[in-house]
């Protein structure tokens, strides 16, 4: 006995919950449960299926195949850790909070290794055995930098990007070798205060709330489809640095439960948006 | 073109979703949303189907009858106003929220008369041109009150009974008149300060957070299924009395949102729990 | 024994708080609640007293006024009911969530009066016996319609103006006849948003929470001093529409814990800012 | 110029706040916060007084002394890292929060040592490079295992116990070697679900919302002072191990900021509440 979790996305037709889940009987495998959305706007077809049973998976997937219309998005995953490298500047709490929720196994993450532009964080790594490689930015051009993080990252073959406030603008040319695949965190309940030093913006502006918001990256700063926003209060005695402490904790806790969604095979990017099943 | 709402509750066996999916299909229905829980310690299945098409009611039925295993519910609702009779004390603030929800179009609900222990709310009532019913409890037995309760609500035939700071414990032979039909508000944040005075009893134990409970009733008091909870942050400057009006706010939300899911046909109850769908 | 609040705003000095408690002292008040704020950037000095005892209004101020630096502003008030013109347009949410409210005796207004840009409020302020104008804005210019407005609010003498999903924007000639005395709700969790149509803006965004912004009138459209945020969570199955209708509940209770905090004379205005004690 | 927290409790008398703020006036200092709450039950007056100048430590304790009624306490404490032994079991999630905090600069707490009942965060304590002292309770009765734990922890001299998901039962007899000096974080939204297995008994009632308290220990189990409750949504979907999981995050939120408000000196105990300022 086996589970597994089948992620189907299509073009919607009438009938495809029955075909799907027709293939899924004949295999003889139970569904433990089943999530389903139709874009009403696009009519795009997403379905998370979670499965138990005894797996072949090239007659399964041959099976869906045949079925699903054209243009359609399957697979078949296995529950287990997702290998990412996680990339910083000089907070830790992101990158913290991460390597306790892995440490106690409450966080299903392969974490491969951490790249920092300054080597702060390095310690913090080293205590958990974790390889970390510091690639400065200083003294060289964007596409130089961005080249050594490739050079570092590339070997370990990540399948995510953790950007745990990592304070670099990425070009169009870095994320399209990861599209899909890189999650930030970004400072601010987006989107407001795009840009630099929200906190300080959202000190002048006097607001009562704040935020943070856990996305993919895309070639759009501060634009990617949001995966997870979280929120605290705040008032007239928060100057803009008690804001940015306040943010500290949303911050991680939103990046922190958006990789799980993502560990958890619940979501799929549609446009600049997310469905989360 | 129609929409109906297929809810199925069953005994699980594999292949269900498909079973009922495929006989919607069948009848040329589309499926928009679905959605599906099974119970993992009852193997009870539950299934909300949202369907547009052409509608049989009939057939649809007879097929999906053949093809459910024993022990099976199931039902095809139209979605329209639920019929309620409310029931009252002397405290303005749930009855006021439902009235203003069904005003401005928001809450489903066809209102059929509000029936009160005390003569305190006729006026809001009448505001919004309902029916009111005063029937006090003084001088009458517990069974002969309920008797007279039942006379003036039963002419209305509602479906479901909405106690919306009723403060009388109701018996089970009352209770057994309504099965599952009867939602009430408890002012706390359950099973929390059960029972009498909870927000003395919050203030007393110096509580920083307090709630509401919307469950439907059951025979044993404050311990039927919970539809809703919902909370709201207090300190020591909270008098009792000033715990009771921040509650009010939280009473009425939990209520009206319970409401909400009761008329968009997505509460089941399953033993003393429900499964929101 | 009566309870009346004295309000001070100046520049902070040392010995502030003594100087002033110390005149209640000699006026053998009693102080029930003390809470004091200095802005540490512009260095202005906000405190709110609770006083208990017998009042010699007169002498106190005259005590104060010599006690206090150049440049202070306080006041000594009751707490009664404060007196407001609700303005409004056609959706019934928040004007409802008042009317309840004062009827229920949860929030001390005075309504003198609901004023509307379209006919459809009228039936409901009727309900609660209130005096509706119907003021519409077609066929005047925006100069015209405002001086229409200012015609039959200022007879009523109103403290404050509630704009209760108005969905007019006003120019700085009317503004200045009601200095931060124009309370208004807007339908985002500002900055986020601004302007029109912020539900479809949350829509096309794929936001994972909207909320609603409380706010002081001034100037700029949206720039106000805010009072109160709320937010709410939503996901990929909101529409739109269902953004708008979830955002509605959070909207009126936005408006209402502002207002609410407005009747207990809790809110300073400091520059584009409020300070809350 | 330093900073100092004036801490001031004592029965409620007229001119108080006078008397204190003129004492601080006369020593220049300036008050840069003073928050005060009087209890209007006991007549129990608290206030915290953020004080910045020159100290003379002595003569302004000598000249409040002479001030103050009879029966009250006040101290004169600096802002710095206060020195704690943290209590542990097998569960890492409290621990590792507190350590990223204390480790990220976030949180002022100087952690003399761990101390656990098993082996399991031995690891853990030591990629911090603090000391873990291992002292099992197998084979001992609670007087011998609370003798042994005093054994290591007494020579630290801690200000504070935490106990980051220690659980064990401590007697009075040890609570009283801690008086108002053990915090605890209770797994549950007390007083819901008071004792074992507060997860197991959450899943079975069908609850919507799941929390945890922070609170003081005293001699009754889970009836102390409240310094924090925190909650987070559930659903028909989790199981009771995944409100455990999820109730860790809430946990760990809990404890860290009730750490926080101590750090801060602004909780006060009063009874069996606590006075938050």
């Amino acid at each position: 006995m086996e589970r597994k979790i089948l992620l189907t996305e299509c073009p919607d037709s009438k009938g495809l919950i029955a075909q799907i889940t027709n293939i899924c009987y004949k295999h003889q495998l139970n569904i433990s449960r089943n999530t389903e959305y139709v874009d009403p706007v696009s009519g795009r077809f997403y379905m998370r299926t979670e499965l138990e049973g005894v797996f072949n998976d090239a007659t399964l997937l041959f099976d869906l195949d045949r079925a699903l219309p054209a243009g359609s998005e399957r697979s078949l995953v296995s529950q287990r850790a997702k290998r990412v490298v996680v990339l910083v500047t000089k907070e830790a709490h992101c990158l913290g909070d991460i390597l306790i929720k892995v440490f106690d196994g409450s966080l299903a993450l392969d974490i491969a290794a951490v790249v920092g532009n300054y080597p702060e964080l390095e310690q913090l790594a080293a205590r958990f055995d974790l390889p970390y490689h510091y690639v400065s930015h200083q003294g060289l051009s964007r596409t130089e930098h961005e080249a050594a993080l490739l050079e570092v990252i590339k070997p370990y073959e990540p399948e995510y990007l953790v950007l745990a406030k990592f304070m670099r603008i990425l070009t169009p040319a870095f994320v399209a070798q990861f599209p899909e695949k890189i999650i930030n965190i970004h400072h601010s309940f987006l989107p407001a205060f795009i840009g630099a030093n929200p906190y300080q913006q959202a000190f002048e502006r006097g607001v009562k709330i704040i935020g943070a918001t856990a996305h993919f990256v895309n070639d759009d700063l501060d634009e990617g489809p949001i995966i997870q926003q979280m929120v605290a209060p705040v008032d007239h005695n928060y100057s803009a640095d008690d804001m940015a402490r306040a943010g500290r904790d949303v911050e991680k806790a939103a990046l922190s439960k958006a990789l799980q969604l993502v560990v958890e095979d619940r979501v799929f990017v549609h446009g600049n948006k997310t469905v989360i099943l």
